[in-house]
């Protein structure tokens, strides 16, 4: 493995065994695997959980990390060709190979524009850095993808016994007050199909998920034995679900027009998951979600805090996913 | 001792034992004491002294720390049951069993709110989280307390062998263009009574201490022997005095309401302290303040730099205080 | 060496004992040389090399650092004698000795304030400073000096084995849509002066550097064998051109005045360096820029990339050449 950029392109094989790695990495620390190795940490966006679980993370197998966030003050070009004469200081074809001397690997966080559909799958900044970074590149969430907690909600179902071949895993859009990236459900989904469980994505109309990301989700599954299906009815998608995995996303029938999105959310009310929801799931079905959550908006707090709730593990999977993936990358590079 | 929120909890034996672990740790490095160890750090405010003592103390134990900063781009939510439908993406509910299942300890830094004086009294954030962290916690400054500062104040005053029973402590409030928390001056009155000491606030009228406040440092006083009282007279306050420790604050008879804490400041000059202050204080008086300090408003410059001043001794305290606190909860856990 | 200040104050024996030093730590990593030392960072300006490069650079050599950025919510004072009731909330004064307390090491940043030229010159924040500080000082680019970018500059020739004596270095103004500090250009001629090249400053009418940057570059060049000159006829500067350092800079005969400065460099189209600009230089000669740069403002994406440029080795040798200074000024501590 030379990067870690999407799950698809790791594979269930090597996936499987990051799983594995990352238990093993919880049960028995491994404090110097990579003393003398330092991560370089570059945020385009604001972060808490990626932050400080790659930090600690990479502290915790004895290494070093630095953070690079640009922000209102400056900021980077990855855009080709044009003159550089606005706000953006410095291009990535810099930036990313002076970061990349500097480090052992190297995570970058860019989130979607959110203006353009067609030019946010085509994943524009880490198709601009490809090929720039001489070390192991980490995808820390991108325009449309999120493998490090793809990764991490792998092995939360893993933890919880949430079977794989004819699990029924749901995906389900829910209320928030603004638009919101396609990364995590696109990943979520993804890597449910991936690991060969029957997929649901429930959401309203308007907020279908992109062709290009059904497909994406439906050759997964097809290679795994899963299934995916889409709809609007939630009785149907929660029957004998074992997960429901909540994230809100925005309107890709009217993609990058606020008003219009603002328009289609108004009249969605019922789209906060409440303990109703799971009447006809599994008996031990799960509550998923990748946090940051708005409570009463999203989810209550009753489910949110309830028996089912496993977003605390979530998160914590975030740690031990990405220091498999961290000791991998720079320990054992097996591929 | 599980957390350190405040002096008061801990009480004057294991205080004790603290300030001489943070000498013994000044004069001796332990530099693996907490090798392997991540102290997560969230600042909801910012900070020079407090993020770089703590990051530093626990570097120089071996550990490693993270730094989280909710800023202008999110914001953390504490108030329960409201639907999160404004600015904050996230609740403390989540962030904090996050956070902590990142680190082995987690310090908090939150303000006061400074609208409405029962509300900063009940300490909202941190009653919020309490319970929440499974990881020792740590107080670093909260609406109206700041008990590192407190141990390293004390550590300040035994360093220099200022007397405590009988020894004289002089809170005095100070100039300032703007209304500040009551954390410092709550905390420094309340260690210098639980020390024994006699403890005098020095304020104008309009800027006593809340009843709540005084009663806490009253309970100290009445236990180890000490005193307090408050006053606006300040050759009686200064007339053999020890310690003259200056901090602003807002006006507490009219917490909350800028215009009316403008007007009532305004005709306060003279309380910008200068060397006329100590004209009948003991003759090896000291100045402290817990900084960052405005020269010529709070205090004179040839105050602050002369012979008298122990204000970067305390900050370098800061430092010292805080590697016995780590090294006291996350080494030798003894309650 | 107490300090890393200006290449000027260590003079050219040292300078060449840390390159030397940086080669030896570039091939022959020592992982535990500064182990339990703590490097304390204070940004008063955003950085992206510069802290990536001192923190990895702090790691590989086992240490651990911390970074201090004041910014719009709080700022320090360096004015002496001031009653503080405006932005910044802390003085210097206070600030750089109580971090010191927590450092072994401490590396300063503050920009040019861009107004006055003569205050610039002065260094209001390093003189301000000079004293303060316990512990070994770096300067991590001041206003009108980059000791840590010159070192890295200088080990670059050497790498590519630039010749010093009757080497040609051309420091080239260039195209940019703002006024920047004179920092970087005045500490690049300067080294390649001490480093005994020929300089020639090429710029546009406006855009001289000050007589006091010149006498000390002309300072440097008549103790090393070198020389300077400045000219605006770019086929003379070109002329067997074995480096060309491009770098914009504000219009000296107008510092200050924003609009001026604009109507000045609108004029100058032209400056955008391009292949063209190399026909007479020297066959093997060689591109420089510290970055950020501007693409297709001041340099064409076909120079940047293209087999002359050298700016992401000399990006890279930042990390070396502090390490070298960290190493000697923490280590072997020689004068």
């Amino acid at each position: 493995m030379k990067n870690f950029l999407d799950l698809a392109l790791a594979g269930p094989d090597l996936v499987a065994e990051l799983v594995a790695l990352a238990g093993r990495l919880q049960r028995r620390p491994e404090p110097d695997a990579l003393r003398g190795k330092v991560l370089g940490l570059l945020f385009m966006n604001p972060s808490l959980r990626t932050l400080a679980s790659f930090q600690s993370g990479m502290a915790r197998l004895g290494g070093s990390s630095f953070v690079i966030s640009p922000g209102s003050s400056w900021n980077l070009e990855y855009l080709p060709d044009i003159p550089m004469t606005g706000a953006a200081a410095e291009h990535v074809r810099e930036a990313i190979p002076v970061l990349a001397s500097y480090a052992d690997a190297l995570g970058v966080r860019a989130f979607a524009g959110g203006q353009d559909l067609a030019e946010d799958l085509s994943e524009p900044v880490f198709s601009a850095i490809e090929g720039l970074c001489s070390v192991p590149l980490i995808n820390m969430e991108s325009a449309v993808n999120h493998p490090c907690q793809a990764l991490a909600d792998w092995k939360t179902m893993d933890d919880e016994r949430i079977p794989a071949s004819n699990g029924r895993f749901v995906l389900s859009w829910a209320s928030h007050p603004k638009p919101l990236p396609l990364a995590v459900p696109a990943a979520a989904a993804h890597m449910a199909a991936m690991r060969g469980m029957d997929v649901t994505v429930l959401r309203p109309k308007g907020f279908e998920l992109p062709p290009e990301v059904m497909q994406r989700i439906d050759d997964a599954a097809s290679r795994s034995g899963g299934s995916i299906t889409e709809t609007d009815d939630r009785g149907q998608a929660m029957q004998g679900a074992h997960v429901l995995y909540a994230k809100s996303w925005s309107a890709t029938s009217v993609y990058g027009d606020a008003e219009a999105d603002q328009d289609l959310r108004a009249g969605l009310t019922g789209w906060t998951i409440d303990s109703d929801w799971f009447e006809n799931a599994h008996s031990e079905s799960i509550f998923m979600h990748c946090l940051p959550v708005r409570r009463e908006v999203v989810v209550t707090g009753d489910v949110l805090e309830g028996p089912r709730s496993r977003v605390i593990r979530q998160a914590r999977n975030r740690m031990y996913a990405q220091m498999a993936v961290l000791h991998r990358l720079l320990v054992d590079k097996g591929d």
